[in-house]
Formats: C-alpha cells, sequence, structure tokens
C-alpha cells in the first residue's frame, strides 16, 4: 500500500497535474482530523485556484466534504423534497419566500442555511431577527416539521460537512475563496448531505456577486450540475442578475418585512418574480405541472395568502412569535433612526454598487466581518430606487435605518456613492438570465 | 497612508500582478514579527511558485531578508574578502577545502555555513564530525579568526536573515522549495548579510542538486547575479556538474578526510578540480591575477602543504583537534561495520543517482528529514566508481560505512541501484559547464 503524502498531493497540484480520487480523499480526511497543518492546506488551495480542479478533482473533494460528518435522510417526508441554494448576494431573501411558497404548492422544503459574512447577508441571521425564532432544529425536529407543515429553515450545524467548513474559513484568510470549482465542492457538498429529489440552484451574476459576469456564473452552474449528475440528484439551475441587490431591504428585521411584503402580495417586484420563478421550475420538475400552469399556481399562492400562511405555521413550529406574518413593524426590532438618503442630482439609475451596499450594511451593525461577531437585526437599507428608475434631485434614494444618528451619518455617502445617475433613460437587466440543467 | 493588508497582496500574486517592493517589505516584516499567519504566508508562497517574481520583486524579498535579522561588517578585514556559496549538493565538500586554500593564496573567508537537510549534506554538521570542533562562532570570534589566518566556517546564527529561516522551513512544509526566485533571494540574502569583496556562487544542475538542468542552473545563477549588481556586490557564478556526487564521500566524517585528502594532494579528482576553479577565479578577480597564474598558484598550494596548513590552524582556532590534518582516521569517528557493495554485472558506469545516494546516506544516520534530527558522524558512503569507469562483476562500487550490519545490509541494494551500467563506453560529463558574471 502506497503510503499518503500531503506535500506530494501539495506538489502535483502545483505542477498542474490531477490528483487522484484517493489522495483528495485521504487529504481531506487528514486535514479534518487535523493531521494536516492549515498552512499545506492553504498552499494546496491556492495551487488548486490558480491551476485548477477538473470535473473528476471536484467531484472527488465534494465527496469527501460530504463524508467528513453527518447526512440528513428524511425518509419519512413523502411529499418531493426540493432544495435550493442561491449562491450569496445582497439583499437576497429567497428562502424565507420560497420555502413556505413550495410548501403552499405540496412540496417539501428542509433547508439547512448559514449566516452571513463579508457584505452577503444570511438566511439564518434573518431568521433570528423575528423574536423567539429558533434556528437550532435538530435533524429530527427538522424532519418531524416538515412533514407536518412542508417546510423549516435550520442553522446547518458543524455536524454537516465540516471539512468544508473548516476549509471555508482558510480559504476565507488567504484569498482563495473565488474559484469556480472550490465553490461548486463547498454549494454542493451541503446539498447533497441531505436528502432532496430535486436541487435548484440560483446563481448570482454581477456586481455584488462572486461571480461578476453571466459567463462565469454559468460556469460554476455547469461545474454544480456535473456534481448533482455524478450523485444521481436532479438539478436545475438559473443563472439570476445581481448587477443590483435583489430585493429592495438589505438587513435583517428589514428582509423579513420585506418577505412578508412579498408573501402577502403587498410587494410584486424582483424578488416576487425570483421566488415565483424557481416555485415555477420546481413544481414542473417534480410534479409534473405545466409551465404556465406552474406559474399560475405559484403567482396565486402568493396573491390568496396560502403562502403566507405557511409562513406563519413555520414561523410558529420554530418558536417565534407568529403574528410577524400579519404587522411585522409591531414585531420586529425597530431601529432608533431612520435617516433618508436624498439625491443630489436627477437622472435614470443606471448602476447600483451592491457590493457597496452590502458593506455599508454590514457596517451599519447589519451583517459582520469575522465569524463570532454579533449583529444588530434592527438596522439595514431600504431602497427606494433600482436601475432604470428615474429620480430627482432631493428625492431618496434609499433610506437608512441606524442605532444612532452618528452611525446613520456615516452610512449615508457610502449608500449615495453606490447610485449612477444618466441623463438617458436606461432599461431595467432581464432579472432571470438562463436557466441550465 | 494605505494600509497594509495581507491578504490582498496575497490576492495580487495571485492573479499574476506585481506586488510593490513596500507591500513585500510590510508582508515580510510582518510575517517576521508573527502578525501573519503561517497559512497566509504559505498561500503567498504557492502564488509565488506558481507565478513567479519578476526581479523587481525577488530583489525586494532578498532586502526584507536582510533587513529581518543582523548583518556582519567585518570591517577589520584588510585582505580580500571572498564569500562562496554552493547551491546544496550530495558528496560536496568543497567550502572545507576552498576556505583554507583562499586563506593560504592570501584572500580572506569568512564562510557562514548550514546543516543538512534531506538528501543535501551540510558543512556545518561535517565539521563537526571533527572532534572539539566548535562552529558556534560570535560575530567578533567570526571576525578576528579571518583576521588571524584568513579562514573561519561557522554556523549560521538565527540572527541572520531569520525570515529566511521561518520562510524556508514553511516552504519545506509546503513544497514550494524549488522555485528560482525563492531560491535566489534566500541564497543571496544570506551572501548579502556579511561583507565581502566577491561573491562566488557554485551552482549545481543535475539530477543531484535542485536544478536539474544546466539551462535551470543559469536561470538560478542570472538571477543571484541580478541581485548582487543591484546591490553594487562584485559576483560570479558557475554552474557546476551534479549529475553523480561530486566527491567520493557521501557522510560527515568520510566528507572530512576526503577534504584532507585534497588539501594534502593525497586526492586528485572532480572535487579538487571545482575548489581549484573557484579558488583561480577568486585570484583573477579580486587579486588581478592572469588565468593561467591564478590556476597553478591554487595549484601548489594544494600540492606543497600550504593549504592544509591553513586548515590545521582553522581547526585548532575552532577548538578542534589539528592533528586530523595528519591522520584523519586517527582523529575521526569511525563506523562499526563497513561493508563493499559489489557490482552485480560488468560494464561501463553510465549514471550515478546522486539524490538516491544521498537519500541513503541519510538512512544510514548521515543527514536527517527533520531540522532537529541527531546524525551519526561516521557512518555515510564512499564511492568506488564514477560516471565512465569500467567496473568488473564483483567489483565494488562503493563501500557503506554503517553503525550495524543490519544498517549496512539495508543501504547496499540502495547503493546499487544507484548505478547504471552500460557495455558502450561513456565519457564522464564535464565537470564546470560555465561561468556567468
Amino acid at each position: 500500500m502506497r503510503t499518503f503524502d500531503a506535500r506530494d498531493v501539495v506538489a502535483r497540484k502545483r505542477d498542474g497535474e490531477t490528483v487522484g480520487d484517493g489522495d483528495i480523499e485521504a487529504f481531506v480526511r487528514a486535514f479534518t482530523a487535523g493531521e494536516i497543518a492549515d498552512e499545506v492546506a492553504a498552499a494546496f488551495l491556492m495551487a488548486a485556484y490558480i491551476r485548477g480542479l477538473n470535473a473528476g478533482e471536484t467531484l472527488a473533494l465534494t465527496r469527501a466534504y460530504v463524508s467528513s460528518g453527518r447526512t440528513i435522510g428524511l425518509r419519512s417526508i413523502e411529499r418531493p423534497l426540493v432544495d435550493k441554494h442561491s449562491t450569496g448576494g445582497v439583499g437576497d431573501t429567497v428562502t424565507l419566500v420560497f420555502a413556505p411558497l413550495a410548501a403552499s404548492l405540496g412540496l417539501a422544503v428542509a433547508k439547512l442555511s448559514g449566516r452571513g459574512l463579508g457584505h452577503t447577508g444570511g438566511t439564518i441571521d434573518k431568521l433570528e431577527a423575528i423574536p423567539g425564532m429558533r434556528t437550532d432544529l435538530s435533524a429530527e425536529e427538522l424532519e418531524r416539521q416538515v412533514g407536518r407543515i412542508g417546510c423549516a429553515v435550520a442553522a446547518q450545524g458543524a455536524d454537516i460537512v465540516p471539512a468544508d467548513g473548516r476549509l471555508y474559513a482558510l480559504r476565507d484568510a488567504t484569498a482563495t475563496v473565488a474559484s469556480i470549482p472550490l465553490i461548486a465542492a463547498s454549494v454542493m457538498s451541503k446539498k447533497l448531505a441531505i436528502t432532496s429529489d430535486l436541487v435548484l440552484l440560483d446563481v448570482k451574476a454581477g456586481s455584488g456577486a462572486f461571480m461578476k459576469t453571466p459567463e462565469a456564473a454559468a460556469e460554476l452552474a455547469r461545474a454544480c450540475i456535473e456534481i448533482a449528475r455524478a450523485e444521481g440528484r436532479a438539478v436545475r439551475a438559473a443563472v439570476t442578475d445581481m448587477s443590483q441587490p435583489l430585493g429592495r431591504a438589505i438587513g435583517n428585521a428589514l428582509d423579513v418585512a420585506e418577505a412578508v411584503d412579498v408573501l402577502s402580495a403587498r410587494a410584486s417586484g424582483r424578488l416576487r418574480e425570483v421566488v415565483e420563478t424557481l416555485a415555477a421550475a420546481a413544481l414542473t420538475s417534480v410534479a409534473g405541472a405545466g409551465e404556465e400552469e406552474a406559474r399560475t399556481r405559484a403567482a396565486r399562492s402568493l396573491d390568496d395568502g396560502a403562502a403566507l400562511e405557511r409562513f406563519r405555521e413555520m414561523v410558529e413550529a420554530q418558536g417565534g412569535d407568529p403574528r410577524v406574518a400579519d404587522d411585522p413593524g409591531a414585531v420586529l426590532p425597530v431601529a432608533a433612526v431612520v435617516h433618508p438618503v436624498a439625491s443630489e442630482g436627477s437622472g435614470y439609475v443606471s448602476a447600483v454598487d451592491a457590493e457597496a451596499l452590502g458593506r455599508a450594511a454590514a457596517a451599519l451593525g447589519a451583517g459582520r466581518r469575522r465569524k463570532d461577531e454579533p449583529i444588530d437585526p434592527s438596522v439595514g437599507i431600504v431602497l427606494r430606487a433600482g436601475i432604470g428608475d428615474l429620480v430627482e434631485a432631493r428625492q431618496p434614494l434609499a433610506l437608512v435605518h441606524a442605532a444612532d444618528a452618528d452611525a446613520a451619518r456615516a452610512a449615508t455617502d457610502a449608500v449615495r456613492s453606490a447610485f449612477t445617475l444618466s441623463g438617458a433613460a436606461v432599461a431595467p437587466p432581464p432579472l432571470v438570465l438562463g436557466w441550465l440543467e
């Protein structure tokens, strides 16, 4: 038997050679067991970033991540199980709407989510803005709740793909995050660790996303699809626009309020459009619905309150205050100061820097730079204009929700600079750029 | 003032961009101060390995290494100071002969050396095979001894280029050693940290060296020369053959015995040829001698005992037993078992795997795999044939000097396999492949 030599694996990837499945598996296992030092793993990650990983290596890495922890079977669920993953974006509250909407359509969603890091928000942080809401469900609680009401959103425990968690922290420290195969392995390992009948991927493209162009986003989508195929998991991927924030809210309580607005059909905009599109795709894929019928059913569930009712049940099941579904403003924490950011000139909005807004919201306290920083659920930004809108001078571009006047003032310039105005009319960008499967 | 961001430096090198002098200096300073984690430095090293460093970056790295520690001025030395560096090889005992030879020719050599690692030997380990020999000279002791007898060979203290020491350990762990700019910065920082009027580089090319081809060795030589030029340091570089071990001995006491053989003109072979060539180059460069005259003077110093006398004085000055110069066998530690390795067939030696022999000697106890392993000064290998020699079946190819019969037996196969025999006559390879300056 050949002995495994971590440095030899690093050297082969360094030289652009292909590393065998067994060596990748052994490397990840030894790293997770603490037998490979962080610096050796960091050297491997940088070599993989620069030299790339082929489909076989990416699959082997994904499998090694999955087998580093436990998996969740969900055997008792009879409805079609749909999992959904959006690659990190700004103002992205898809999960909070999608899960109850899909449940209201007869599907089941058992979603494990993460917390926010850097300029992107995290679903778990958003849910925890609801007073009383629990996200640390055990696998058994998760399964029971999904069986009963069709949806649950819980924090991904440390026992699911722990190798990915440890390597992600290392990638974050060593400038090796934005690698398509490394991202694909990270995303898909989390999807493969829990049973589903369909994985829906929402891959963001644009200034606010890791993938800056639709081409790069499509490449990431293809890498993910290839992994799913090899594992026999059904998958569909949409490339969606993140050249501006998806929803109007960037924050945590603010995001919940926006989700409730969409679930109760008070808001119709980009967030509703993406969620409807994803729900319709799920219905056509796992419930045999026609495309138009699926879209109609999804819209109806939002319009007639069925989706909102599932949301209320989900919140209640997880210990949260269900009145959030009726009157978010009365239940959610509210920022001390709400400060309008007035436009200095007039014109058509031609660009909105989503990443800059994400950073400004994080600076207000809505996000965290380090994994263990506390956040303030009440603060954030609510946009009043998007690409294509005509704004007049002194008209508000956004509202800053801040803990105090100083913080609000500090955010104002960053928010204003995130908007670019143009004299000529600008067409809003298409939202769903394409589907891959 | 721009704040320094280590991860940003890593990202720029990752993307193949040029990192500015100030950022390289700040990175090395922060790493040496423990403010940059090993994994971040490892990611930088891998990016630098794959993307390369240009001449400016290599020079900035070298300067950062030098300024991480103290430098040695040697202001009181009036004779021309010649420093010599051989890039790691097998059976390479050049320093032990060169330093006293140069001193006997009116030059001064203040040499800081290292210990062996992996399959290559280290000068300090060899010297310490001489009973009583001290190598931990202070800078003052070094200068005094060189002023008095013209030569000293001491261990490089931890206060000289400490950044290089720490980064070298990291490179060794992360498969990032064999990078020409990283090697050049490492070699030249040690040369620049101590005053000299001429740096002579002996860059090895071949199976037993880091640089496997003469072209790669020349590239390393050019990178080193460029650094020396930028710092106003005179330099000459020879590319010499390491397609087989340089000398006949691979060990520590065995190397000292071979050095004494060359110094007393009992041995004339490849080791003597390289040392004579380097000494003559030094004489022509810093003492204005003509080429032929220089070569004649160097040969005479070996033949008439002048060089041997300096060696005796150096050993005595550093506390060692000076009788080693007259009768090495009586003074040096001797292995318990000497075991001949007989040739199985007959033919002309067409290849000798220097790296394999280095590993076999290390396995016998002559070298170390980890920095702090003890070594056995008595053991090693003495070769009885080199490329071009005709050997008959059952004639010894080498003698294995081992601690016991088991170790000797274990080494025998490796030593035998290191020799390739050919039916046709083979010309020995040229020793000095070229000079660069």
